[in-house]
C-alpha cells in the first residue's frame, strides 16, 4: 500500500483550509462495498442525502450533487444560468474569486471584476484581499446598469485564500435596492457546514459548495443549491451544458437516482457526515468554528503578526491567514514546518504567494489539535529566525482555558 | 451507519457490468486519511498513478484524470477538440452510444448517427444493438465527406448496454483508407483493463474511460487519453471549456499535481488497482475476462436464450446480455432475483428495456462468484415460469471444470 | 500489505465451520481507533456488550468475556470449577470433545470418556462420531456414581468436527433423574448464535463459546456463561486460576471494565454483531441456519454421499460433514477445490481425517454463497473422478427455489 | 455504529502508556477478511510474523504467540516453567510487578517480594516505586539461597505504572555472580519495540510481552520468548498447563500454524507492524522514544513537578510519571483534562493512586502530538489551581526545536 506520509511515525496534522481531516467513522463508511446505483438500496441512500443537504444549505429547493470536485460546481452554476457573451459582475476577494472570474472568461462570458482599490500601508498587500465584498460598490455598479445587461452577480462567501468572509445578505440587499434582476451566485465551497449560511433566507440563486471542507469528506463531490428563479433561468440559458445540466438530475433525483453514475462511496460518507452534523445541530457546529477562529487569532496577535483579514466583522471561522514579515518566504517556512513537524499549512495563493500562510480550523478538529498546530507554527517561526512579540501558544492556551467549548445541545438537558 | 443491503445476511452479489466489485485492499486504501493535494506525498502519488495509467491505456502520451464520473470524460473529449456546430460522425451500437450522441447535440454539435439498419427476425430487437461498429459504413460516409466537414468519428469500444465490442483498429483503418483527417474518439469506459485496448497502436485520438469497471474502483474519476493530434486540435477548438480543459491539467501533472482539487482518496484506490493489474500483467487480466465470458455464454446457450451480441467475433469479455422470451418482463425478473437471491443484474436500457438483462463478469471476479450468479439467474428464470432448454449452471460447471484458469505469469516459473 | 489470498482475483469463499465470514460492517467497526480501556467511553461499550451477550446466551446470569480464543474458555470452565484429581464425565462426540478431554487430563483432572460403541457398517467410521450425546448412557453412569465422585459432566453442544448436535436439555434431565449434583459444562463454541441455545432454561452451569462462529467475528475473544451454582463451586475449586478467574472479572464488569486489558477492537465488533443479531431477532437467525443446512443436505443426498451425521434429529444447522468414498483422500479433494476454485472447506479431523470434509453454513451467509460453494464442491468431486448419483447443485437450487427465506420479522408488517 | 468518543468533534489524544495509538495502515490491515487458519495463506502469514518477532525480541529462539492479552502471557511464563509451591524471587517496582506477584500466589507459587525500602522525603511515595530493580539486593538474596530453592527470578523491565525501567543485564549478572541456577523471567510488556531489549544477549529465559504498546496494535495477543533452558524446564514443570503449554505451539509453529485458533486479524496487524518497525530499523525506533521522553521530561521539570522516576539512569522512554502536589487528586485532574480537552492520560495505580498521572510517549507518536498532550496537561493543571514553576509547553518546544528528529536511516543517503 502506498506510503502517504514521508514521516516515519505519528499522525500527520492536516491544518490546511480543506481538504479537512475526515472523521474515522466517515472513512469507514466510505470503505463499504460499492452498490448498484440503480438498485433499491441506492434510492434510499440518495433520498436521504438529498434531504439532509437541503437542511445544511438551509433551503427548501433542490440541491444538485455532482460526482465532481468543487471547481466543477462553479462551472455548473455558470453553464446552467448564462448564455455566451453574458455580462457578469464579479468581486475580487482573493485567489478563488479570481479563478472563478478566469473560468467565466474561458466559458465565453464577460465578467467585470470589482475590487476594493489600493494596497495596505502596513503589509503592502492588496486591500481587496484583506476585506470582504463591499456591497455598496456592487449596488452602485448595478444602478448604473439601466439596461440590465448584467445577468449575474458572483461572489465568494468564504474566501479560502485569505480567511475573509463576505456578508451575503448585504449583497442581496444591494441587488434588490438597485432594483436589478441579476441572479446572485455564491461560492461557499469552504464555508458550508462551518460558517452559518442561509440559501433561502439570503435570497441566493445558486450556491456552490463542495465536500472536502465543512462536510468533512474527501474531495470528489460538489453541489449547486438552486432557487426557482435560477431554475427558470436555466431553461433559457444557452451556454452548452450536458454533464452539468440541472434538469435531468433534478428529475431523476425525485426517485433518489442520478442520470449518470454517481460517486457512490462518497455518498456513503456524506450520509454519515449529515448524521453527525444534523445530530449535533448546525448552531453548535457554527459556534465551535467561531471559537476555534478566536483561539487561533489570539495566537497570531500574540506573535505580533498581522492577520490577513483586516476587518474583524468578517473573520472567517474556517481559517486564519497569517502575514509573514517582509523578507520572509512564507513557503520556505511552511516547508520547514512540514519537514520538521509533520504539519501541513495552507500556502499563500496568487497575489499574496510567499507573503502569508493559512491555518485551517475547520471540520473534524478540537482544541488540542489546534494547540499542536500552533506549537508547530511557533517552533517553525522561531527556527526561521522570525522575531515574535510573544508566545501564541500561550495565548491560545489562555483563550481555550478561559472559554470552554459549549456543551452539545443533545447533552445539555 | 447506513444499511446498504436490505437483505439480513450474507454478501450481495454485484453482477452488473459496473460499478464492479471493489477488492478489499482497494477499499482499505481508499479509507486512508486524506492528505494535502499540494504537498510532497501527493506529488509522489500523482506521478505514480499517471505513469501506471499510461501503461493501462497502452500509450506514451498524456492521460488526463478528472475528479468526475465517466459521463464527464465524454464531455471533456468533445469540449476539448470541437467547436460549436461541428459535424461529428457517431455510430449507434446501443444505449451509451445514443447518450453520447444526445450529449453532442446538447453541446451544440451536429452529430450524424450511423447504424446497421433493421431488426432481428428472431428477437425483434434492433440489429444495430446486436452488432459492433460496421467500419465499412464509416469508411463509405467519410469518403463522401470530400470537404472534411466531419471533425471527429466517435465510437464505443465496449457497449455496456449490449455486451458487444467493436473493432477499433478497423475503424482507424476506415478513416485512414478514406484519407480523412477526422479525429477518432473512443469510449472504452467499460472496456479498459478488462478487454485489450491499445490507444497508441490503434491510432486513437481521445480515449475515454472511467474508474468503476475494469479498474475495480468506485465511480468518481474518469480519463481522457490524448494523442498529440488531439492536443493540437484542442488549441483551436472553440467549445467553451474550463473544468475539462486539458492544457492546465497536463501542465500541472508534470509535477504530480492538478490545477484544482483532485479526488484524493480515489487516487489511493487507483494506486492500489494499478499495483494489482500491472503486477499480474495485462495479458493475464484480459485472458481471465475472456474465459469468464465464455463460461457465462455456455450457460446462456444451455438455457436456450439468445445472447444479445449476435456476432461471435465481438463478444464482450466484460458482460453478457441475455434476451428474455417475448412476453417476459426482464425487469420483473431482475427484481425477483434481487429480492430472493440478493443478486444485482444489469437492466435493459433504452430501446431494449424490458427485453433483456445483463450479467457482468468483470473486475474482481472468479469462477464461483459467477456460479453463484448463474444459479441465481437460473432459479429466477424458473420461478418466473420461463421454460429453459437445459441447465446453464451445469453447462458453466462443465466449462469451468474443463478450462482451468491459466496460472498467473508471475507464478508460472 | 500482506497478500492473504494466493488467487489473483475475486473473493475467497470461506465455507469452513468457523472462523466464519465477517460482515463488512463488523470489519469496519473493528478498525476504529483503540480507546482507553479505563475511560468512560469504554465503560459504555463494556456494559452494552455484556447485556447483549446475556440475551444471546439466554441467561440472566453473568457472561465472562476473555481476551483469548475459545480453547482458553474451555480451560477457564474447568479451572474455575474443579480441583486437582477431580473426576469428570465427558462424552466423545468427535474431535473437539476429544481435545477437551485431553485438556482435562493435562490440567490434572480424571476424565472418563463415554462414547457410543462400534463402527458404522457403511462407512467404517466410529458410530460415536456420527451421533450426538446419548443421554441415557450418562444417566446410567451417574446413577452408578453413588458417592458423587464425578464433579462435572462435560459435553459438546455442536460438534464442529462432525456436524452433529446434542440435546442438552436431555443431558440436564439425565443428571437430574440420576439425582446427581455434578455440574453441567457445555461447549457451544460453534453453536452459539446459529443454533438455538438456552443456558438458563436448560440448566447449564458453564457454557463455553467463542467469537468466530455464529457471532461472525474474527477469533480472539471467548466466553463463559456462569450459573449461580457454578459460581458457588468456583469459590471452593482448587485448580490454580488467575487469568481465567471469574471473581475479579465479574466484579469489575459491574462498571463495564475488566481487571486486565480487554481486546478492545474485537469488542467493537461484538457490539456491532449484537446490534445485528438482536435487531433481527434470534428466532430468525436460527431459522435461516436450519434452512441453509437443509439446502446443503439436499445437495449431499443428490450426490449420493453419506452425511456424517447419521441421526436426522440432531443435524447441525452450522455445518454439514460429507463422507467421501473409500479410497478418496478427502484432503486432496479439498486442496484441489481450494486451488482451482478459491473455496475453503473444513478438513476431517482426528479419527475421521481424510475420510470426510465439512461445509460451513453459518454466520454471514446466503443462498447464492452456498450455491457457489456447492458448485465448487461438485466440480471438485467430478474432477477427482468421483462418481456422483446426481447433481447436488441442482437439488440445492430446487430446495432454495421451493423454500423462500422467511421475511425478517421487522419487515413483515 | 457505537460512539467511541463522547466528544462531538476532533480526534481523541490517547496518551496513556498503552494501548498506544494504532497506525492507520495497521487498522486497515486488521480489517481485511478473516481467512482459514489451516490454509496455505495462513501458513505464509504465520511464518512471516514468527520470524519478524524473533528480530524484535533479539533472539534466535522461539517466540510463542498467544491469542490472549498480556496478563495471560504472565501466567504462561509461570505455568510453563514452575511447579506448585515453587519459590520465586520477585521485585517490587510498581503496580504491575505487584500484580504479577499476586498472580504467582494465586497459582500456588511462593513468591518472595524484594523492594527498596522506605518512602521518599519529598513526595511521600514508596522509594521502590521511584527506582528500578536493585540488582545487588537480588544477588545478596540468591547467595543466601544455598539450596537453590528459588526456581525463578521475576522482574519487570519497563514498569508501566511508574515510568521506571530496570537494567536486565545487571539482573542477569547478579544471578550469575551468585552462581544461582534460577530462571530469569522478564516482563517487557510495555517496553518491547520502544526500549532496547535483548532477549539472547541479556540471558533472559522467558520474556513476556504484549501487542498494545510498542508494537502499536490493539490488545489481544501476547508473547513468550523462550530460552532453551526455559524450554528444558518446561518439560519438568508441574503446574497444570494446557492452553498456555509451549510444546504443542512450538511444534505447530514450524509449519506456520497454531494448535488452536489464533487471533487471525491481529496477526494481520502484527505483520504490518513488523514491516514498519523492521523497515525503519530498531535503533531508529528506540532513538525516537528516548527523544520523546526527554522532551516530555523537559516539560515536567519546567512545571516544577516531580518526575515519578527518581533515577535518571532508568527513565522510561515509553512513559513519564508526573507526581501531583500533595492535596491534588490526580484522577480529578485527569477527568477534567479528558472532559475539556479530549485527552486520555494514565491513572496512578495501586500504592500511588491519586498521587500521580502518566503521559505515554510510545508507538505511533510524534512531536506535535506530544505538544498537544502537554498543552492539554498544562491547561488542566492551571484550571485545577495548581501553581506551576513555568511553562512545560514552552520548555518542550525549546527541546524539540533544538533537537531535530534524526533522519531515518533509509533516507540518510
Amino acid at each position: 500500500m502506498i506510503a502517504l506520509d514521508h514521516h516515519p511515525t505519528g499522525r500527520h496534522f492536516l491544518q490546511i483550509p480543506g481538504p479537512s481531516p475526515v472523521p474515522d467513522r466517515i472513512l469507514r463508511a466510505m470503505s463499504l462495498p460499492t452498490i448498484d446505483h440503480r438498485g433499491p438500496e441506492f434510492a434510499a441512500l440518495g433520498l436521504k442525502v438529498l434531504a439532509g443537504l437541503r437542511q445544511v444549505f438551509q433551503t427548501r429547493h433542490p440541491v444538485v450533487v455532482y460526482p465532481a470536485s468543487g471547481t466543477g460546481a462553479w462551472e455548473a452554476a455558470l453553464a446552467n444560468t448564462l448564455s455566451p457573451g453574458d455580462a457578469v459582475l464579479m468581486y475580487e476577494t482573493g485567489h478563488f474569486a479570481s479563478l472563478w472570474k478566469k473560468m467565466a472568461e474561458r466559458l465565453g462570458l464577460q465578467p467585470e471584476f470589482l475590487a476594493k482599490a489600493g494596497t495596505d500601508a502596513d503589509t503592502g498587500l492588496p486591500l481587496a484581499w484583506r476585506h470582504g465584498v463591499q456591497a455598496d460598490m456592487l449596488a452602485e455598479r448595478l444602478r448604473r446598469d439601466r439596461e440590465h445587461a448584467i445577468k449575474a452577480v458572483c461572489v465568494v462567501h468564504n474566501e479560502t485564500s485569505t480567511g475573509v468572509t463576505s456578508d451575503i445578505a448585504a449583497v442581496r440587499r444591494a441587488i434588490d435596492d438597485a432594483g436589478h434582476p441579476a441572479l446572485l451566485l455564491v461560492d461557499t465551497i469552504s464555508g458550508l457546514a462551518s460558517a452559518d449560511y442561509r440559501h433561502d433566507e439570503w435570497g441566493v440563486d445558486v450556491t456552490i459548495s463542495g465536500s472536502q471542507k465543512g462536510l468533512m469528506l474527501p474531495p470528489g463531490i460538489s453541489f449547486n443549491a438552486v432557487s426557482p428563479k435560477a431554475l427558470a433561468a436555466s431553461r433559457q440559458a444557452r451556454l452548452p451544458k450536458s454533464f452539468w445540466a440541472w434538469d435531468e438530475i433534478i428529475e431523476m433525483n425525485r426517485g433518489g437516482y442520478w442520470p449518470y453514475t454517481p460517486n457512490t462511496n462518497l455518498l456513503y460518507g456524506l450520509s454519515e457526515s449529515l448524521d453527525m452534523l444534523l445530530g449535533q445541530g448546525l448552531p453548535a457546529v457554527f459556534a465551535r468554528h467561531r471559537r476555534w477562529g478566536e483561539g487561533v487569532r489570539a495566537a497570531v496577535r500574540a506573535w505580533g503578526l498581522p492577520i490577513q483579514c483586516a476587518d474583524a466583522a468578517v473573520y472567517s471561522p474556517v481559517l486564519t491567514g497569517v502575514v509573514t514579515p517582509a523578507g520572509v518566504d512564507a513557503d520556505a517556512l511552511r516547508r520547514l514546518i512540514h519537514e520538521r513537524f509533520d504539519l501541513s499549512l495552507g500556502t499563500g495563493l496568487g497575489r499574496i504567494k510567499g507573503r502569508m500562510f493559512r491555518i485551517g480550523h475547520l471540520g473534524d478538529c478540537n482544541d488540542l489539535t489546534l494547540m499542536a498546530a500552533l506549537s508547530g507554527v511557533e517552533m517553525g517561526l522561531k527556527l526561521s529566525g522570525i522575531a515574535l512579540a510573544g508566545s501564541g501558544v500561550q495565548a491560545a492556551m489562555d483563550f481555550f482555558s478561559a472559554h470552554p467549548q459549549p456543551v452539545p445541545l443533545a447533552d445539555a438537558a
